[in-house]
């Protein structure tokens, strides 16, 4: 391994190669404990393509596995190291490269902050949607490899419907370069798309052609409380049914409730759910569409519902929703799913939720994106109990196992990763998983890239 | 063959296995005179998904290919039969099998015509965006196979943007099911839009999930004239630049506007083009949107800007451009193009066409979608004259080289088929081409299904 160790460093300069195991710990995993995780041969941190293309040449070649990873926000694993493995760290490759208003579209490297680039292109006016939790330390590098979501989906898509086009460093050390600079385009296989949500499986993204959006209009703000989930799963079926696309539609069971009010020390009046929504639609339209959401909440038996035109006050409210995480800390270590279901189902899994709580006996605090039916469904328990973090799992395994009774999926936005293999396969089926497989060995014959990762290659 | 027939017969049942020549001649071609076209071996007209199955297995026991089609609207040549091919007829699985407005989705078989999907919808209060010309006649499964585009395209994508999920039947003979219910998801690679836009080179489609949208508001509609080119190009790039995303932005150059004219009798007081743009977001953020264009476009230089609430007048302003086609055709024998170019280059790509047109000495009249920058320049010419056909083929050529030179593609959403093969091969460069080819020996390693559409194995 010393000659492939000294092909990294011709390749990247030494000082981007980093081998002590100490240093090299922090880049060992995600944010995800449930997933395995293996000590890498070295970490790598190049700055151009082409050191991307020299590194996977000089792996290949000495039969090393490659992860790709960026900030290492992610929730399923993706991106740890497997033993003996080259972790290949995209953040210094950071520069926003282009950012063309006349045709609404950004040019940039893999390592950006998802922040900045929304600051960046706010400048001139435009919008990039896709906004995962990490928003302020996540790059766009991990956002395209997990096809990363947010609270902005259910009126912009996820990550992949933001995408012109990816530069990747393929198995075989080329180069590829799909999709285009136009808004439409259909010449050849969506080649794009198969590799936006590919979890580092297929190759190395290390350029991406965004689509801007006009920057919306200032949201207003609605916040209903509702006694009974069955209620506020009630509501969001007639927000639907209604015909409003909201930009953003939350809902927060009980114990999500509790655990802000101890946390923020505040009192949400909420009994057992709580919705907040937005629209950017702005003056009239947006008024129209969050009364309609209203009379929607009213219908289905809301406790209180108020909307406001104050975007600080919306900001406050919103903070609300996003505090869940932190709140939760107070109370132990939290482990998060994310299971998305039809809009018609929340009510559902939130109550089967409550039921794997008093099961295995731990808080299972559910939050999530009701517009689109992600939900979050996030167990409590303490870390230095291995009881309890056995417990936690079997939890959140049964979280899964629901999510698919419910006619859902097994991940709406965080990925399959190294913790839902099994998961997928029981999800997509034996058809579908011989496809997977296919593609696989045809992109990447020799299983370079994040091996173990979705799926396993027999 | 005879006991392919037999096998065939035993499938589908005899009355759905056409083999006298004057019969199957119908189904061996699309809409575009370029392409070449062989003599079927036999057409299938399967009802089921377990009929198609069947079929494969008998074609690839056989070694004869499959070519996949609807009702032929295509402008590609995609659907067009090889010699001794069997082309398999989806046009009798026409069942909208589901339609759930709680969920906003749709389950429908290929051979659903557009316009009746979109009409069974809207009794639900629910809109299906893609809206190709051909949308009273198209179905559903060729606007899959092509993601079909329209007019729709600029404010709500192309068809895979309206995509959840398909069945499709492999080479292997196998039903894969893709995507899901939710309309979120990330579960394993996003094989559901690696098949659409396929062109029927990797399997049959034989359901799908569709995605809907709240029905939009009635439309306002603006039309602004302009004395040249140059200036309708800078009003929609100063439309892009301000943020408004119109329900439908097209444009129609001096060669449009003087056919429609003589064909409508009518006097459209357009000099040398003519944008024609409606909002769909409704009262005053409807008229908010079209306060912008117009201003955007009496910034630009626009002769006439006329905005209308009127729907009946706004339809018959559209009316306008829809009757281009039928217009040139009272010319002569029309050839339309389908490049896409960056937003800010529609006025160079009309004004290198009427270079064009001067060196073919043919007509070319450039109409589109301005507002992605989807052009169809439309070549006339005597279709009695093998010279002028040749001169068509030239003008036809140039229109792909052109776009490629203004940053654009040689398809916005008409597809590569089996005229455009070689150009994408120049548009993707041989490291994409390799990546096409894997993907297609993956999925279909005897080459069974269209072959020499889209791209050549070797």
């Amino acid at each position: 391994m010393e000659s492939l160790l000294a092909q990294l460093r011709s390749a990247v300069g030494s000082p981007a190669v980093l081998v002590d195991v100490d240093v090299t710990a922090s880049y060992r995993r995600d944010m995800m404990p449930l997933a395995p995780c293996g000590t890498p041969l070295a970490v790598v941190l190049p700055t151009t393509a082409a050191q991307v293309q020299e590194v996977v040449r000089a792996c290949a070649a000495a039969g090393v596995p490659i992860v790709p990873r960026g900030a290492g926000s992610g929730l399923s694993g993706a991106a740890n190291a497997v033993e003996g493995c080259v972790v290949l760290v995209l953040t210094r490759m950071n520069a926003i490269l282009e950012i063309d208003p006349a045709n609404r579209l950004a040019v940039v490297e893999p390592g950006v902050v998802n922040l900045d680039l929304r600051t960046a292109v706010e400048a001139h006016g435009l919008f990039y949607p896709p906004d995962p939790s990490s928003y302020d330390w996540c790059t766009i590098g991990g956002n395209l490899a997990t096809n990363a979501g947010g609270l902005c989906c259910v009126k912009y898509g996820v990550t992949t419907d933001s995408v012109l086009g990816v530069d990747v460093v393929l198995a075989s050390g080329e180069l590829l370069r799909t999709g285009r600079r136009t808004v439409k385009g259909v010449a050849g296989y969506d080649l794009t798309k198969l590799f936006v949500g590919s979890e580092g499986t297929l190759g190395v993204i290390t350029r991406a052609t965004l689509a801007l959006r006009p920057l919306p209009q200032a949201p207003s703000t609605l916040v209903a409380t509702f006694a009974s989930t069955v209620d506020a799963g009630a509501a969001v079926t007639r927000v639907v049914r209604e015909g409003v696309v909201p930009s953003l539609m939350e809902i927060m069971d009980r114990t999500s409730i509790r655990a802000v009010e101890q946390y923020l020390k505040t009192d949400l009046s909420a009994g057992a759910a709580l919705l907040i929504c937005q629209s950017d639609a702005g003056g009239e339209a947006g008024r129209r569409e969050l009364a309609a959401v209203a009379r929607a909440c009213s219908e289905a038996g809301a406790e209180l519902v108020h909307t406001t035109d104050d975007v600080s006050e919306g900001r406050d409210l919103l903070t609300t929703r996003r505090s869940v995480l932190t709140a939760l800390e107070v109370l132990g270590a939290w482990l998060t799913d994310d299971v998305c279901v039809p809009r018609t189902r929340i009510a559902e899994l939130i109550t089967g939720c409550e039921r794997i709580s008093a099961e295995v006996g731990l808080p299972i605090a559910v939050v999530g994106h009701a517009g689109d039916g992600n939900m979050h469904p996030t167990i409590v328990y303490d870390p230095a109990s291995e009881d309890e973090f056995a417990r936690a799992r079997r939890a959140f395994e049964e979280i899964l196992g629901l999510g698919l009774e419910l006619g859902g999926t097994i991940t709406g936005e965080h990925g399959v990763g190294k913790i839902k293999r099994e998961w997928l396969e029981r999800e997509i089926g034996p058809v579908a998983l011989g496809v997977h497989r296919a593609v696989k060995d045809a992109l990447d014959p020799e299983g370079l890239f994040n091996p173990g990762s979705m799926f396993s290659r027999r």
